[in-house]
Protein backbone atom coordinates (compact mmCIF):
# COMPACT_ATOMS: atom_id res chain seq x y z
CA UNK A 1 0.00 0.00 0.00
CA UNK A 2 1.52 3.18 -0.72
CA UNK A 3 0.46 6.99 0.60
CA UNK A 4 1.41 10.41 0.32
CA UNK A 5 4.93 9.71 2.57
CA UNK A 6 6.14 6.91 -0.42
CA UNK A 7 6.65 9.66 -2.48
CA UNK A 8 9.11 11.61 -0.63
CA UNK A 9 11.58 8.84 0.51
CA UNK A 10 13.50 8.78 -3.37
CA UNK A 11 16.89 8.59 -3.22
CA UNK A 12 16.44 11.47 -6.36
CA UNK A 13 15.05 14.98 -5.34
CA UNK A 14 14.77 15.49 -8.36
CA UNK A 15 12.74 12.08 -9.60
CA UNK A 16 10.84 13.59 -6.70
CA UNK A 17 9.76 16.91 -7.92
CA UNK A 18 9.24 15.07 -11.09
CA UNK A 19 6.47 12.75 -10.14
CA UNK A 20 5.06 15.87 -7.83
CA UNK A 21 4.83 17.59 -10.59
CA UNK A 22 3.07 15.47 -12.48
CA UNK A 23 0.82 14.73 -10.06
CA UNK A 24 -0.25 18.27 -9.54
CA UNK A 25 -0.97 18.98 -13.38
CA UNK A 26 -3.01 16.23 -13.11
CA UNK A 27 -5.06 17.43 -10.33
CA UNK A 28 -5.00 21.39 -12.28
CA UNK A 29 -6.85 19.47 -15.32
CA UNK A 30 -9.13 17.72 -13.54
CA UNK A 31 -10.29 21.36 -10.92
CA UNK A 32 -10.52 22.72 -15.13
CA UNK A 33 -12.55 19.36 -16.11
CA UNK A 34 -14.78 19.79 -12.89
CA UNK A 35 -15.43 23.30 -13.57
CA UNK A 36 -16.44 22.93 -17.10
CA UNK A 37 -18.89 20.32 -15.94
CA UNK A 38 -20.29 22.67 -13.74
CA UNK A 39 -20.32 25.59 -15.96
CA UNK A 40 -22.06 23.05 -18.66
CA UNK A 41 -24.75 22.09 -16.64
CA UNK A 42 -25.89 25.84 -15.24
CA UNK A 43 -25.60 27.10 -18.83
CA UNK A 44 -28.33 24.50 -20.04
CA UNK A 45 -30.34 25.10 -17.17
CA UNK A 46 -29.78 28.93 -17.44
CA UNK A 47 -29.90 29.17 -20.95
CA UNK A 48 -26.76 30.83 -21.00
CA UNK A 49 -25.19 30.30 -24.81
CA UNK A 50 -22.39 32.74 -23.49
CA UNK A 51 -21.71 30.41 -20.85
CA UNK A 52 -21.74 27.39 -23.24
CA UNK A 53 -19.69 29.15 -25.77
CA UNK A 54 -16.76 29.53 -23.09
CA UNK A 55 -17.11 25.94 -22.29
CA UNK A 56 -16.98 24.72 -26.29
CA UNK A 57 -13.77 27.43 -26.02
CA UNK A 58 -12.06 26.14 -22.85
CA UNK A 59 -11.91 22.18 -24.05
CA UNK A 60 -9.19 23.32 -25.99
CA UNK A 61 -7.01 23.45 -23.35
CA UNK A 62 -8.14 20.58 -21.67
CA UNK A 63 -6.70 18.99 -24.74
CA UNK A 64 -3.18 20.70 -24.27
CA UNK A 65 -3.23 19.61 -20.94
CA UNK A 66 -3.53 16.04 -21.65
CA UNK A 67 -0.74 16.20 -24.31
CA UNK A 68 1.28 18.07 -21.83
CA UNK A 69 1.10 15.51 -19.11
CA UNK A 70 1.01 12.36 -21.36
CA UNK A 71 4.78 13.82 -22.26
CA UNK A 72 5.82 14.60 -19.03
CA UNK A 73 4.85 10.54 -18.30
CA UNK A 74 6.47 9.54 -21.26
CA UNK A 75 9.66 11.54 -20.36
CA UNK A 76 9.88 9.92 -17.09
CA UNK A 77 9.12 6.22 -18.10
CA UNK A 78 12.43 7.03 -20.63
CA UNK A 79 14.59 8.68 -17.99
CA UNK A 80 13.26 7.49 -14.40
CA UNK A 81 12.57 4.35 -15.41
CA UNK A 82 9.96 3.68 -12.39
CA UNK A 83 9.05 0.77 -10.74
CA UNK A 84 6.81 -0.90 -8.07
CA UNK A 85 4.78 1.87 -7.01
CA UNK A 86 6.24 4.82 -9.11
CA UNK A 87 5.46 3.21 -11.89
CA UNK A 88 1.99 2.29 -10.72
CA UNK A 89 1.49 6.42 -10.21
CA UNK A 90 2.72 6.88 -13.98
CA UNK A 91 0.07 4.17 -15.11
CA UNK A 92 -2.86 5.52 -13.62
CA UNK A 93 -1.68 9.19 -14.15
CA UNK A 94 -1.59 7.89 -17.67
CA UNK A 95 -5.02 6.51 -18.03
CA UNK A 96 -6.80 9.07 -15.60
CA UNK A 97 -6.09 11.76 -18.30
CA UNK A 98 -7.82 10.09 -20.77
CA UNK A 99 -11.02 10.18 -18.62
CA UNK A 100 -10.70 13.27 -17.55
CA UNK A 101 -10.22 14.58 -21.58
CA UNK A 102 -13.53 12.92 -21.59
CA UNK A 103 -15.22 14.32 -19.04
CA UNK A 104 -14.26 17.31 -20.64
CA UNK A 105 -15.62 16.39 -23.94
CA UNK A 106 -18.69 15.15 -22.22
CA UNK A 107 -18.92 18.92 -21.11
CA UNK A 108 -18.64 20.35 -24.25
CA UNK A 109 -21.57 18.20 -25.87
CA UNK A 110 -23.52 19.56 -22.77
CA UNK A 111 -22.54 22.66 -23.73
CA UNK A 112 -23.51 22.42 -27.31
CA UNK A 113 -27.02 21.04 -26.37
CA UNK A 114 -27.32 24.47 -24.11
CA UNK A 115 -26.95 25.92 -27.08
CA UNK A 116 -29.14 24.12 -29.24
CA UNK A 117 -32.17 24.82 -26.30
CA UNK A 118 -31.40 28.06 -26.42
CA UNK A 119 -32.13 28.28 -30.08
CA UNK A 120 -34.89 25.84 -30.80
CA UNK A 121 -36.61 27.06 -27.31
CA UNK A 122 -36.58 24.95 -24.46
CA UNK A 123 -37.37 21.57 -23.39
CA UNK A 124 -40.96 21.46 -20.94
CA UNK A 125 -39.06 19.02 -18.75
CA UNK A 126 -36.10 17.62 -17.76
CA UNK A 127 -34.15 20.67 -16.40
CA UNK A 128 -34.74 19.44 -12.68
CA UNK A 129 -33.35 15.98 -13.65
CA UNK A 130 -30.27 17.79 -14.79
CA UNK A 131 -29.92 19.87 -12.06
CA UNK A 132 -29.50 16.72 -9.69
CA UNK A 133 -27.63 14.10 -11.81
CA UNK A 134 -24.97 16.98 -12.94
CA UNK A 135 -24.15 18.15 -9.18
CA UNK A 136 -24.14 14.40 -8.07
CA UNK A 137 -21.67 13.78 -10.98
CA UNK A 138 -19.51 17.27 -10.59
CA UNK A 139 -19.45 15.67 -6.97
CA UNK A 140 -18.18 12.48 -7.93
CA UNK A 141 -15.71 13.99 -10.57
CA UNK A 142 -14.45 15.90 -7.32
CA UNK A 143 -14.39 13.23 -5.08
CA UNK A 144 -12.34 11.26 -7.28
CA UNK A 145 -9.95 13.58 -7.83
CA UNK A 146 -9.94 14.07 -3.94
CA UNK A 147 -9.46 10.46 -3.46
CA UNK A 148 -6.00 10.23 -6.46
CA UNK A 149 -4.64 13.74 -3.96
CA UNK A 150 -4.86 11.76 -0.84
CA UNK A 151 -4.36 8.14 -1.92
CA UNK A 152 -7.83 7.50 -0.43
CA UNK A 153 -8.57 3.90 -1.50
CA UNK A 154 -11.97 3.95 0.68
CA UNK A 155 -13.43 7.50 -1.03
CA UNK A 156 -12.34 5.78 -4.50
CA UNK A 157 -14.72 3.17 -3.26
CA UNK A 158 -17.75 5.57 -2.01
CA UNK A 159 -17.47 7.01 -5.89
CA UNK A 160 -17.54 3.90 -7.81
CA UNK A 161 -20.53 2.52 -5.60
CA UNK A 162 -22.41 5.60 -6.17
CA UNK A 163 -22.01 5.27 -10.06
CA UNK A 164 -25.17 2.94 -9.61
CA UNK A 165 -27.19 5.55 -7.97
CA UNK A 166 -26.54 7.85 -11.23
CA UNK A 167 -27.42 4.96 -13.68
CA UNK A 168 -30.69 4.23 -11.72
CA UNK A 169 -31.46 8.12 -11.89
CA UNK A 170 -30.82 8.10 -15.36
CA UNK A 171 -32.64 5.85 -16.48
CA UNK A 172 -36.00 7.03 -14.26
CA UNK A 173 -35.28 9.91 -15.83
CA UNK A 174 -35.29 8.27 -19.11
CA UNK A 175 -38.23 7.16 -18.66
CA UNK A 176 -40.34 10.13 -17.79
CA UNK A 177 -39.06 11.63 -20.52
CA UNK A 178 -40.24 9.07 -23.31
CA UNK A 179 -43.68 9.22 -21.50
CA UNK A 180 -43.88 12.74 -22.02
CA UNK A 181 -42.50 13.22 -25.92
CA UNK A 182 -45.50 10.34 -26.15
CA UNK A 183 -47.59 12.91 -24.86
CA UNK A 184 -46.30 15.71 -26.40
CA UNK A 185 -44.70 14.51 -29.54
CA UNK A 186 -43.89 18.59 -30.76
CA UNK A 187 -41.62 18.76 -28.05
CA UNK A 188 -39.71 15.48 -29.59
CA UNK A 189 -36.80 17.65 -30.45
CA UNK A 190 -36.07 19.86 -27.45
CA UNK A 191 -36.86 16.93 -24.94
CA UNK A 192 -34.55 15.34 -26.74
CA UNK A 193 -31.67 17.45 -26.58
CA UNK A 194 -32.25 17.34 -22.65
CA UNK A 195 -31.93 13.89 -22.42
CA UNK A 196 -28.41 13.55 -25.04
CA UNK A 197 -27.22 16.15 -21.95
CA UNK A 198 -28.30 13.45 -19.18
CA UNK A 199 -26.99 10.70 -21.32
CA UNK A 200 -23.70 12.94 -21.25
CA UNK A 201 -24.10 13.54 -17.37
CA UNK A 202 -24.22 9.66 -17.25
CA UNK A 203 -21.13 9.02 -18.91
CA UNK A 204 -19.02 11.65 -16.93
CA UNK A 205 -20.41 9.37 -13.83
CA UNK A 206 -18.66 6.12 -15.63
CA UNK A 207 -15.53 8.29 -16.58
CA UNK A 208 -15.81 9.32 -12.17
CA UNK A 209 -15.76 5.79 -11.59
CA UNK A 210 -12.96 4.84 -14.03
CA UNK A 211 -10.74 7.17 -12.07
CA UNK A 212 -11.60 5.64 -8.74
CA UNK A 213 -11.06 2.11 -10.01
CA UNK A 214 -7.88 3.87 -10.36
CA UNK A 215 -6.82 5.16 -7.57
CA UNK A 216 -8.02 1.53 -5.77
CA UNK A 217 -5.17 0.01 -8.67
CA UNK A 218 -2.26 3.06 -7.28
CA UNK A 219 -3.13 2.41 -3.76
CA UNK A 220 -3.68 -1.27 -3.05
CA UNK A 221 -2.10 -2.52 -6.32
CA UNK A 222 -4.46 -4.59 -7.73
CA UNK A 223 -6.56 -4.17 -10.96
CA UNK A 224 -10.19 -4.01 -9.93
CA UNK A 225 -11.78 -2.73 -13.36
CA UNK A 226 -14.61 -5.48 -13.72
CA UNK A 227 -14.64 -6.84 -10.90
CA UNK A 228 -18.31 -5.99 -9.48
CA UNK A 229 -18.64 -4.06 -6.43
CA UNK A 230 -18.90 -6.30 -3.92
CA UNK A 231 -15.32 -7.96 -4.85
CA UNK A 232 -13.96 -3.83 -4.95
CA UNK A 233 -14.92 -3.44 -1.56
CA UNK A 234 -13.41 -6.95 -0.25
CA UNK A 235 -10.07 -5.74 -1.92
CA UNK A 236 -10.36 -2.01 -0.48
CA UNK A 237 -11.56 -2.86 2.89
CA UNK A 238 -10.14 -6.49 3.43
CA UNK A 239 -6.76 -7.48 4.70
CA UNK A 240 -5.63 -8.34 1.01
CA UNK A 241 -4.21 -5.02 -0.25
CA UNK A 242 -1.08 -6.10 -1.69
CA UNK A 243 2.18 -5.01 -0.72
CA UNK A 244 4.51 -2.36 -2.24
CA UNK A 245 6.97 -4.96 -3.29
CA UNK A 246 5.91 -5.82 -6.83
CA UNK A 247 3.66 -3.90 -9.59
CA UNK B 1 9.76 6.36 -38.53
CA UNK B 2 9.52 3.05 -37.25
CA UNK B 3 8.47 -0.49 -39.32
CA UNK B 4 7.94 -3.96 -38.81
CA UNK B 5 12.18 -4.59 -38.77
CA UNK B 6 12.38 -2.32 -36.25
CA UNK B 7 10.97 -5.35 -33.66
CA UNK B 8 13.59 -7.75 -35.29
CA UNK B 9 16.61 -5.46 -34.41
CA UNK B 10 16.79 -6.43 -30.15
CA UNK B 11 19.80 -7.58 -28.41
CA UNK B 12 17.45 -9.77 -26.86
CA UNK B 13 15.54 -12.42 -27.99
CA UNK B 14 13.43 -12.78 -25.20
CA UNK B 15 12.55 -8.91 -25.08
CA UNK B 16 11.62 -9.08 -29.20
CA UNK B 17 9.85 -12.09 -28.58
CA UNK B 18 7.47 -10.58 -25.42
CA UNK B 19 7.01 -7.53 -27.65
CA UNK B 20 5.88 -9.37 -30.76
CA UNK B 21 3.60 -11.44 -27.82
CA UNK B 22 2.15 -8.29 -26.49
CA UNK B 23 1.24 -6.79 -29.78
CA UNK B 24 -0.35 -9.99 -30.97
CA UNK B 25 -2.77 -10.25 -28.00
CA UNK B 26 -3.73 -6.98 -28.92
CA UNK B 27 -4.72 -7.82 -32.46
CA UNK B 28 -6.45 -10.82 -31.09
CA UNK B 29 -8.30 -8.68 -28.73
CA UNK B 30 -8.84 -6.86 -31.62
CA UNK B 31 -10.03 -9.13 -33.91
CA UNK B 32 -12.55 -10.87 -31.38
CA UNK B 33 -13.96 -7.07 -30.47
CA UNK B 34 -14.45 -6.46 -34.53
CA UNK B 35 -16.45 -9.65 -34.62
CA UNK B 36 -18.15 -8.31 -31.50
CA UNK B 37 -19.51 -5.48 -33.36
CA UNK B 38 -20.88 -6.94 -36.42
CA UNK B 39 -22.64 -10.08 -34.25
CA UNK B 40 -24.30 -6.98 -32.33
CA UNK B 41 -25.49 -5.33 -35.81
CA UNK B 42 -26.38 -8.51 -37.18
CA UNK B 43 -28.55 -9.55 -33.79
CA UNK B 44 -30.27 -6.23 -34.05
CA UNK B 45 -31.37 -6.34 -37.43
CA UNK B 46 -32.32 -10.12 -37.32
CA UNK B 47 -33.40 -9.90 -34.32
CA UNK B 48 -31.30 -12.50 -33.02
CA UNK B 49 -31.76 -12.58 -29.11
CA UNK B 50 -29.43 -15.51 -28.86
CA UNK B 51 -26.89 -14.07 -30.91
CA UNK B 52 -27.08 -10.90 -28.80
CA UNK B 53 -27.14 -12.69 -25.51
CA UNK B 54 -24.14 -14.44 -26.57
CA UNK B 55 -22.62 -11.24 -27.19
CA UNK B 56 -23.27 -9.75 -24.09
CA UNK B 57 -21.60 -13.26 -22.70
CA UNK B 58 -18.40 -13.04 -24.47
CA UNK B 59 -17.87 -9.40 -22.86
CA UNK B 60 -16.21 -10.92 -20.05
CA UNK B 61 -13.42 -12.53 -22.57
CA UNK B 62 -13.01 -9.10 -23.59
CA UNK B 63 -12.10 -7.56 -20.12
CA UNK B 64 -10.14 -10.33 -18.93
CA UNK B 65 -8.02 -10.14 -22.14
CA UNK B 66 -7.69 -6.14 -21.14
CA UNK B 67 -6.67 -6.93 -18.01
CA UNK B 68 -3.61 -9.39 -19.27
CA UNK B 69 -2.40 -7.12 -22.31
CA UNK B 70 -2.24 -4.07 -19.51
CA UNK B 71 -0.29 -6.29 -16.81
CA UNK B 72 2.02 -7.63 -20.02
CA UNK B 73 2.40 -4.21 -20.58
CA UNK B 74 3.47 -3.48 -17.08
CA UNK B 75 5.64 -6.10 -17.14
CA UNK B 76 7.36 -5.35 -19.35
CA UNK B 77 7.58 -1.35 -18.82
CA UNK B 78 9.22 -2.74 -15.34
CA UNK B 79 11.93 -5.19 -16.37
CA UNK B 80 12.62 -3.89 -19.86
CA UNK B 81 13.01 -0.05 -19.49
CA UNK B 82 12.01 0.80 -22.94
CA UNK B 83 12.73 3.46 -24.76
CA UNK B 84 11.89 5.16 -27.84
CA UNK B 85 10.36 3.24 -30.28
CA UNK B 86 9.65 0.13 -27.95
CA UNK B 87 8.13 2.85 -25.60
CA UNK B 88 6.13 4.37 -27.92
CA UNK B 89 4.31 0.45 -28.94
CA UNK B 90 3.54 -0.38 -25.25
CA UNK B 91 2.14 2.94 -24.77
CA UNK B 92 0.17 2.75 -27.86
CA UNK B 93 -0.82 -0.79 -26.93
CA UNK B 94 -1.83 0.14 -23.52
CA UNK B 95 -4.15 3.07 -24.65
CA UNK B 96 -5.06 0.81 -27.69
CA UNK B 97 -6.69 -1.69 -25.53
CA UNK B 98 -8.94 1.37 -23.78
CA UNK B 99 -10.26 1.72 -26.67
CA UNK B 100 -10.52 -2.04 -27.62
CA UNK B 101 -12.51 -2.54 -24.37
CA UNK B 102 -14.71 0.52 -24.56
CA UNK B 103 -15.53 -0.73 -28.71
CA UNK B 104 -16.45 -3.93 -26.77
CA UNK B 105 -18.81 -2.10 -24.35
CA UNK B 106 -20.46 -0.18 -27.13
CA UNK B 107 -21.45 -3.73 -28.64
CA UNK B 108 -22.88 -5.05 -25.82
CA UNK B 109 -24.89 -2.33 -25.92
CA UNK B 110 -25.77 -2.32 -29.42
CA UNK B 111 -26.96 -6.26 -28.18
CA UNK B 112 -29.01 -5.24 -25.31
CA UNK B 113 -31.00 -2.88 -27.57
CA UNK B 114 -31.48 -6.23 -30.20
CA UNK B 115 -32.41 -7.93 -27.11
CA UNK B 116 -35.33 -4.78 -25.96
CA UNK B 117 -36.67 -4.61 -29.77
CA UNK B 118 -37.05 -8.48 -29.67
CA UNK B 119 -39.10 -7.67 -26.65
CA UNK B 120 -40.94 -4.45 -27.01
CA UNK B 121 -40.97 -5.29 -31.11
CA UNK B 122 -39.12 -3.72 -34.02
CA UNK B 123 -38.96 -0.20 -34.83
CA UNK B 124 -40.52 0.45 -38.07
CA UNK B 125 -37.76 2.32 -39.28
CA UNK B 126 -33.87 2.89 -39.01
CA UNK B 127 -32.34 -0.93 -39.81
CA UNK B 128 -31.05 0.11 -43.27
CA UNK B 129 -28.94 3.05 -41.29
CA UNK B 130 -27.67 0.31 -38.42
CA UNK B 131 -26.74 -2.11 -41.13
CA UNK B 132 -24.88 1.00 -43.31
CA UNK B 133 -23.13 2.72 -40.26
CA UNK B 134 -22.71 -0.35 -38.82
CA UNK B 135 -20.77 -1.97 -41.66
CA UNK B 136 -18.61 1.10 -42.04
CA UNK B 137 -17.54 1.24 -38.19
CA UNK B 138 -16.87 -2.43 -38.33
CA UNK B 139 -14.44 -2.11 -41.46
CA UNK B 140 -12.78 0.98 -39.41
CA UNK B 141 -11.95 -1.12 -36.57
CA UNK B 142 -10.68 -3.63 -38.87
CA UNK B 143 -8.71 -1.42 -40.79
CA UNK B 144 -7.31 0.14 -37.91
CA UNK B 145 -6.11 -2.84 -36.58
CA UNK B 146 -4.43 -3.85 -39.96
CA UNK B 147 -2.77 -0.34 -39.75
CA UNK B 148 -1.56 -1.34 -36.50
CA UNK B 149 -0.63 -4.70 -37.24
CA UNK B 150 1.42 -3.10 -40.41
CA UNK B 151 2.67 0.14 -38.76
CA UNK B 152 0.55 1.21 -41.72
CA UNK B 153 0.15 5.16 -40.86
CA UNK B 154 -1.59 6.08 -43.74
CA UNK B 155 -4.11 3.55 -43.88
CA UNK B 156 -4.36 4.90 -39.91
CA UNK B 157 -4.96 8.46 -41.79
CA UNK B 158 -7.60 7.23 -43.83
CA UNK B 159 -9.26 5.66 -40.98
CA UNK B 160 -9.37 8.95 -38.99
CA UNK B 161 -10.86 10.65 -41.71
CA UNK B 162 -13.41 8.65 -42.40
CA UNK B 163 -15.04 8.98 -38.79
CA UNK B 164 -16.26 12.34 -40.56
CA UNK B 165 -18.77 10.41 -43.07
CA UNK B 166 -19.61 8.90 -39.69
CA UNK B 167 -20.81 11.14 -38.07
CA UNK B 168 -22.57 12.55 -40.88
CA UNK B 169 -24.27 9.86 -41.52
CA UNK B 170 -25.36 9.43 -37.87
CA UNK B 171 -26.61 13.10 -37.63
CA UNK B 172 -28.73 12.68 -40.71
CA UNK B 173 -30.03 9.19 -39.96
CA UNK B 174 -31.09 11.03 -36.48
CA UNK B 175 -32.95 13.41 -37.85
CA UNK B 176 -34.59 11.17 -40.09
CA UNK B 177 -35.46 8.88 -37.29
CA UNK B 178 -37.01 12.10 -35.23
CA UNK B 179 -39.27 12.84 -37.72
CA UNK B 180 -40.59 9.77 -37.83
CA UNK B 181 -40.93 9.88 -34.02
CA UNK B 182 -42.94 12.84 -34.30
CA UNK B 183 -45.53 11.70 -36.72
CA UNK B 184 -45.89 8.18 -35.18
CA UNK B 185 -45.44 9.03 -31.28
CA UNK B 186 -45.96 5.38 -29.89
CA UNK B 187 -43.12 3.97 -31.86
CA UNK B 188 -40.82 6.86 -29.82
CA UNK B 189 -39.51 3.98 -27.45
CA UNK B 190 -38.71 1.39 -30.23
CA UNK B 191 -36.77 3.84 -32.24
CA UNK B 192 -35.41 4.89 -29.47
CA UNK B 193 -34.04 1.41 -28.94
CA UNK B 194 -32.44 2.02 -32.66
CA UNK B 195 -31.67 5.42 -31.84
CA UNK B 196 -29.37 4.37 -29.00
CA UNK B 197 -27.88 1.64 -31.26
CA UNK B 198 -26.61 4.26 -33.94
CA UNK B 199 -25.53 6.05 -31.10
CA UNK B 200 -23.33 3.36 -29.90
CA UNK B 201 -21.79 3.14 -33.96
CA UNK B 202 -21.01 6.45 -33.89
CA UNK B 203 -18.85 6.00 -30.45
CA UNK B 204 -17.61 3.27 -32.16
CA UNK B 205 -16.64 5.32 -34.94
CA UNK B 206 -14.85 7.61 -32.36
CA UNK B 207 -12.95 4.56 -30.63
CA UNK B 208 -11.50 3.51 -34.12
CA UNK B 209 -10.40 6.88 -35.04
CA UNK B 210 -8.33 6.94 -31.83
CA UNK B 211 -6.73 3.94 -32.06
CA UNK B 212 -5.64 4.92 -35.47
CA UNK B 213 -4.01 8.41 -33.84
CA UNK B 214 -2.05 6.17 -32.18
CA UNK B 215 -0.82 4.33 -34.97
CA UNK B 216 0.21 7.55 -36.07
CA UNK B 217 1.80 8.36 -32.78
CA UNK B 218 3.63 4.93 -33.01
CA UNK B 219 4.74 5.03 -36.60
CA UNK B 220 5.94 8.87 -37.09
CA UNK B 221 6.45 9.35 -33.33
CA UNK B 222 3.93 12.67 -32.90
CA UNK B 223 0.75 13.21 -30.96
CA UNK B 224 -1.97 14.13 -33.47
CA UNK B 225 -5.00 14.08 -31.45
CA UNK B 226 -6.51 17.08 -31.32
CA UNK B 227 -4.83 18.29 -34.24
CA UNK B 228 -7.85 18.32 -37.04
CA UNK B 229 -7.62 16.55 -40.05
CA UNK B 230 -5.67 19.05 -41.76
CA UNK B 231 -2.35 18.87 -39.66
CA UNK B 232 -2.76 15.32 -39.00
CA UNK B 233 -1.98 14.22 -43.42
CA UNK B 234 0.82 17.30 -42.96
CA UNK B 235 2.20 15.00 -40.59
CA UNK B 236 1.40 11.65 -41.92
CA UNK B 237 1.96 13.08 -45.65
CA UNK B 238 4.74 15.19 -45.48
CA UNK B 239 8.53 15.19 -44.31
CA UNK B 240 8.20 16.21 -41.02
CA UNK B 241 7.35 12.55 -39.79
CA UNK B 242 10.39 12.35 -37.03
CA UNK B 243 13.13 10.12 -36.18
CA UNK B 244 13.25 7.18 -34.11
CA UNK B 245 15.77 8.98 -31.95
CA UNK B 246 13.84 10.12 -29.08
CA UNK B 247 10.36 10.05 -27.54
Amino acid sequence: MINKDSLTHHISQQFNAELEDVRSHLLAMGGLVEKQVNDAVTALIDADSGLAQQVREVDDQINQMERNIDEECLRILARRQPAASDLRLIISISKSVIDLERIGDEATKIAKRAILLTEEGESPRGYVEVRHIGEQVRKMVQEALDAFARFDADLALSVAQYDKTIDREYKTALRELVTYMMEDPRSISRVLNVIWALRSLERIGDHARNIAELVIYLVRGTDVRHLGLTRMQEEVQGDRGKDDSGV
